[in-house]
């Protein structure tokens, strides 16, 4: 083993490779098949495959490919190089290139392709909310909107992606940080009243969590955040604006008129949190209207967005370049690589 | 229990809830507050939840819920009706109600919409491309393209969507096919030749899998094509179309021009597989131009669609209509669900 | 004097021509100078105008004009021919022919095309829509957008367009109806309360008129219509919502969860009223979504209508065709028009 | 009384309040009702209304608001600030703010934005116009394009707006200046011919009124306009072109044609002046292709101009902030209104 | 020789081939350097060759290519089908099939391709503008806009598209019908009227050429049209409307006021004659607005229509079926063709 | 005669007026009719005719123009100015102004404007090519879509405006340079193998002319290449790339990955020339994502080009001004102009 950073391999730990994946299990069925005829051939040689995304982006994923690879790559003839999670790729650049026993990673071209597929699609969707939310905070509330097997690494890529916080368990732990989050409309229409609701909050949940009341559950949000913020006085953190659709969603003026009157009630310090098909252009929208938001809540925008494609290529057999048509034969000159294994 | 079908059940055993979900691992924080408030108010009411989609598709992932929800109701006081796996739904349409004590299911909300986001979305993308392709049978081959974790679930939902077929060996197995594959251009590029590749193929592998050739490794898919099937004679199923983009993508012409060619050359048996950005656009171009495709793999359409997103909402306390702003409350008219619990 | 139609000769009493128009004050000055030096030059040929507009539409105006021409023409000399308030009229169709010395009208031209501009401007607004809505009634609201001297003619316009009644007392007594109205939100605000303004009104307002509370003032719509609804009992005719762009419109949505909420607590009888930015395309809007509302409030849609401009067009010098260049010389053929004068 | 302009009293002597506003006549019902309603319950407090337009434009129509309040509010108890005809407004900037007791106003909020919405929306509109012919004077033609009740108020506020003269008699004195004008083609029609009607024009027609000849009317414009030049000499001080649809309307190459051609036949002192469906847009036309237009007419496009709306919004009753829902209780921060009663 | 139609021959002698055509001066050099390579090499073999137009079209230049076929191929060995001059092709349609020794003809694919492009690209321009005017006789009027040198080919390609006359001699000659024109400006300005034109070239022309009077060269086109009509009194056979941009091309209204005045002046027998900037668009706009048009004549839309691109395929070498990647080897099935040679 | 260029002299006799032209063959018939007409009367007045294109272009036809002139107009009595063939040209700019008696040159304005237009189209377009092009050279490919007719003077346009090439024998002659030209796939269809062909090519072909092997007949442009490559050593000039839509066109990554795998062969010298439906947007496609191409061949985007309108209006009768209407009466001003003939 190398010059790569330590750092790196307590990241990985993080990512202990699932039995199913090593055991080739969420792989294509062609590449058993593949793995089948080279070993009947007793053909393995030491093959380069080079990862690159169809789109430019910021990486995640790269941490759970890399603890693969540290299972399956034999130790003495590997040689990795890797860009790292967090780190901005170009459309086609070259984000990992694998020297290798082609029968030590032939069968894991599915599972490396989808770790990144999925990971930088979400954590580059969750960077252009941060990047257009500037100094405000963007929380990730869109656990609800994905398979639970990955809510919590989609939690986690937001998080890389630059989110100050996710809402989920699993996604938080990952992330190293505590989950966030407020209330629910099922807390406040079980017990009635969104002033009871808070004061139950207020009563039950250790100091340490922030006290934000969910106003539009069933009053006007102008009159229920006054009456939040009457009932709760300085502890409460923010009030939090979901306006379903049929009642025109959030709007600029809105914030605004909320802002304006917890003011002129002396409610100062009471934040305002949006959320509710947060994207950039409705953050945009709030921020090039001067709407004082203190926080986004972003759902479907992060936990939705469309994976971006990677693809695998052979650039060299046993030190010979080679190429499918379409592409060039041999390593392809990446210099932001870094050696990792 | 009652009028259920018992048949649903043994779908269920396909999908034992994860355990992290069931311990709410995957779930919002703010779930969790929420039962722990309402635990301390001794609150625990008969709560019924609503559950819809924000857009029409075709269901996936409903059988994962009702496994959950068969572990965490109370048998004794637990009404469920739902929708089934590959049934249609409208935009808004009930698909799942759930009565039950709130405690009971509050913390799975995450997890019971997430469920149904992914594979809703997955298997709707998947029966737009079996609809626009007819009789021609599309297979799943996007499994690259997605978290490793949730690989074999995307399969399992093009199947539901109306795929023939898929290439993941998990998905495969949850869908009770055999997973479908040809051959990845890595085999061609070790082996350095199609032919050999070809060869070694049909030498190794068991004769019930069907021999397909990719066909644009290295030369020109005409000339390809006749190498192969000239070697192979009857025994070759069909050769596979992957032309990239920097060769100008598979054309409609092209495949009229391959298959012209194999006739001439008296294969009137080999069929013509086509891959390579395959949507239901671009499979309505192939049939309108009269291309004679005899199968399409479908990748990132399928696997990269984006989740339809569910909401849950309370409509009933105990017996009384109720509903946040925005909702009619009371029980929604939903004649197509069944009780299943 | 001859055929034409006594009936219409009451009509026109309801206009008397101002005095400042019969004297000429708002007529194009060049007028006063043409009439000059044809009198200098001794020049009264008998002149046939006629007068179409350049887009189709519904006829105002023709009776304000009638009574001018009434007044200005010689009796002995005068022949006029037109379409009547109310009817349609083709873009570039007559509307209106005069024979008579061009003296005696040719400095009322300017005033002639301006009442049948702002009138058929306005009429054919409000007939856009009425036809709309179909059998819903709509009612002109439009007074406080349009200048107060002929805020009242506009109101006369909407109802001659179709609409079932307006909200100015000069515009219902042109019509001959009862003005139409709910209350405003100043009423709302100076008594502090929707439902104590609303009782105040029933207490003092005369039976004959209907109670329409308007409900967005200071609490959600669904919660203060039941307020009101509970306060009024069978005496509330309906309930207005006019939801401000700050809080999302009125939406069809919102329209659906009132008219659910005052039903379920059975509220069967009372109506609920839309304004609020109306236009055609906002009525079909709520019409194709199958929102049920029960009247439509228009403002400035009809207040605001661009005037459908007209043309008067001399044709005849003293017997002989004529014309500038660019129309056609001579009597236009129009069965439709009636000899009025 | 206070600090207020003078000189702004002036100007109100202009517009002495109809009396049929002054009686209410066109003031929408339910503010008659709600004035009956507060005079039984005895509540008249003191109100503040604030005013704003929607949108962006040059005020006019104050001076009439303000002729109106100085006959109906109490002068012990109001206070008055405004902004001026003729002023730049933001939309929604506060452009009049009423302070008095409710009952002497509340009536005549429909006439208040009547006045403002017809006079800002014609002004704005002239301004437009003028904006974009730069040093080229505009003249309004329009009146013939709308109610005659109301053409000279328009005439007036095109002025207010930036024209250098309007056709009116009315507007014209109002706005203190000498109406403008040209001929019509009905006084060439009844002539018969250009020359001879221009000829007749100069013979009778004060010196102090400018000759400008209309050359479209039987021949091809620049036949005419040399037959005219050449007829009057030095006299003439512009052709006026308002070629018809049917001949292709007035375009650039027209123009520099017929200043070609007048200047080959030594006419270089006489001006072209162009009429005819002229906008912003086809002035920028003009202008941009350098065609030596010496004169604008506008005519429906500020004559039609859609008014501009306005909204009256209580915002303090009694000394105490309120408002509702969707706007901000209390004062709004206006620095540029001046106290004016 | 065969059963081909011995009319054609006929139509081929109208073009005989130029010579520099035959020997090979307008072909692509790389010809000339094939046909060297191949008489070193001795290779002669029987090849052949079929030629389709990339689009859909009418056909035109066919019979220059048999022509020039019928002087190069041997006789004994050539065998040669195709569609006919006027025939409608579509686009990738075989419409030529030559089989003969390739050194005969090989030179020539230049020329073959460069007659049918120009040729099929005129008449089918000419077959749209045709197609359009349903029965209003169209003339091709577009040699101005083409080199003299291909001038006549040109209309005669509009002939065979459709058109009924065309105004060059050449072009008249080689369709066989005498060539149409009406006067030019030229004339009218170097005899200074219109009137005066007219009347002399009624005076000096043979009786068989209709008189047809061009009345926008001075004066307004109604003013002019009812001078000439008076002139020339029932031997004018129409005016011809060709009113340039500059005074807003003919419009519809146009034609109809012109016919107006002149059916008002008894000259029912006079037809309207349009031309400038004709296309079918054009055409269609008057037909739609009932322009009684009596003839079009048609320019630049049939004289600079973009050539059809033809290509030429070798799909059979001495018997063998052989194609370029692309194309599909051997004779393509074309059930329309004839063979002519 | 006078000052003009004498180096024009030469540049005429290139093109000797066709004895058709000059005969009137082409000219369009009204043209000979209005000869016959002021011959009888005797009407031969010097007459300015000035011709002037309808959009901005380069120049070419104007020597063509000249010849023609030079031969037919009366020494004694000829002025005749001039633009230069390869001149830019403005829209509407005089081009060529003749002052002449009008008997001498009233015939051939057909055949004037004609061989403007045509020179003029096919001249432009090339220069848009050539503008994209920069240093890159571009040649004219296009003499097989045009008629064989004008395909040499399509050409010699071509390099007037600024193409390094042209592929006809005649335009070469016209341009005083050598054809260009590659090879035909005719030729390696009927030798039957790229390489052979090449290699006969290099045997026969004089030594003069440059090695550039056509490389899409068959195979893979990257394979083929290669063998070329290595078959012909360094005497190989460049491959040429002619991709069929039916592969998808030529594309950017095609070319830089037939430059780096020559290059990984160490064929450095040999060049990529590029040809299939080159537009300025293909040609700024290439360059701008860096396609390292060494040279365009151009079909019907110059060959195809629409003619460039001119018309030729008279100006002047015996020293007067005049014109029609639309246009300014005298000669124009023209810097640019240059006394010619």
């Amino acid at each position: 083993m190398n010059d790569h950073d330590s750092a790196h391999l307590n990241k990985w730990e993080k990512f202990p490779p699932p039995e199913a994946v090593v055991e080739g299990d969420s792989a294509d069925v062609y590449f058993h098949r593949t793995i089948e005829i080279l070993r009947k051939e007793d053909l393995n040689p030491t093959a380069v495959m080079e990862v690159f995304p169809n789109a430019p982006g910021i990486i995640c994923g790269m941490d759970e490919v890399l603890a693969l690879l540290d299972r399956v790559l034999p130790e003495a003839r590997r040689e990795v190089w890797a860009l790292a999670d967090g780190d901005a790729v170009a459309s086609k650049e070259v984000a990992l290139r694998i020297r290798a026993p082609y029968q030590s990673f032939g069968l894991y071209e599915t599972a490396i392709l989808g770790f990144l597929a999925s990971g930088t699609g979400w954590a580059t969707a969750s960077g252009e909310c941060v990047q257009a939310a500037g100094a405000i905070p963007c929380i990730s509330f869109g656990a609800r909107h994905v398979h639970p097997l990955v809510s919590g690494r989609m939690d986690y890529a937001a998080v890389i992606g630059g989110c100050a916080g996710c809402s989920s368990v699993e996604g938080a732990r990952l992330a190293g940080i505590e989950p966030s989050g407020t209330m629910p409309h099922a807390l406040i229409i079980v017990m009635g009243d969104t002033v009871k609701a808070t004061l139950a909050f207020d009563k039950y949940i250790d100091q340490s969590v922030s006290r934000v009341s969910l106003v539009d559950t069933f009053k006007d949000e102008a009159e229920e955040s006054l009456r939040v913020a009457n009932a709760l006085g300085d502890k409460l953190k923010a009030v939090r604006l979901d306006t379903p659709v049929e009642r025109g969603r959030v709007t600029s003026e809105l914030v605004k008129e909320i802002r304006a009157r917890l003011d002129q009630a002396g409610h100062h310090g009471v934040g305002v949190f949006v959320t509710g098909g947060i994207t950039p252009d409705r953050i945009r929208y709030f921020i090039e209207r001067g709407a004082p938001v203190t926080g986004f809540g972003v759902g479907s925008y992060i936990s939705g967005a469309k994976p971006i494609d990677y693809t695998g290529d052979l650039h060299e057999i046993d030190g010979k370049p080679i190429a499918k048509r379409g592409r060039i034969p041999g390593i392809t000159a990446s210099p932001r690589l870094r050696r990792v294994m």
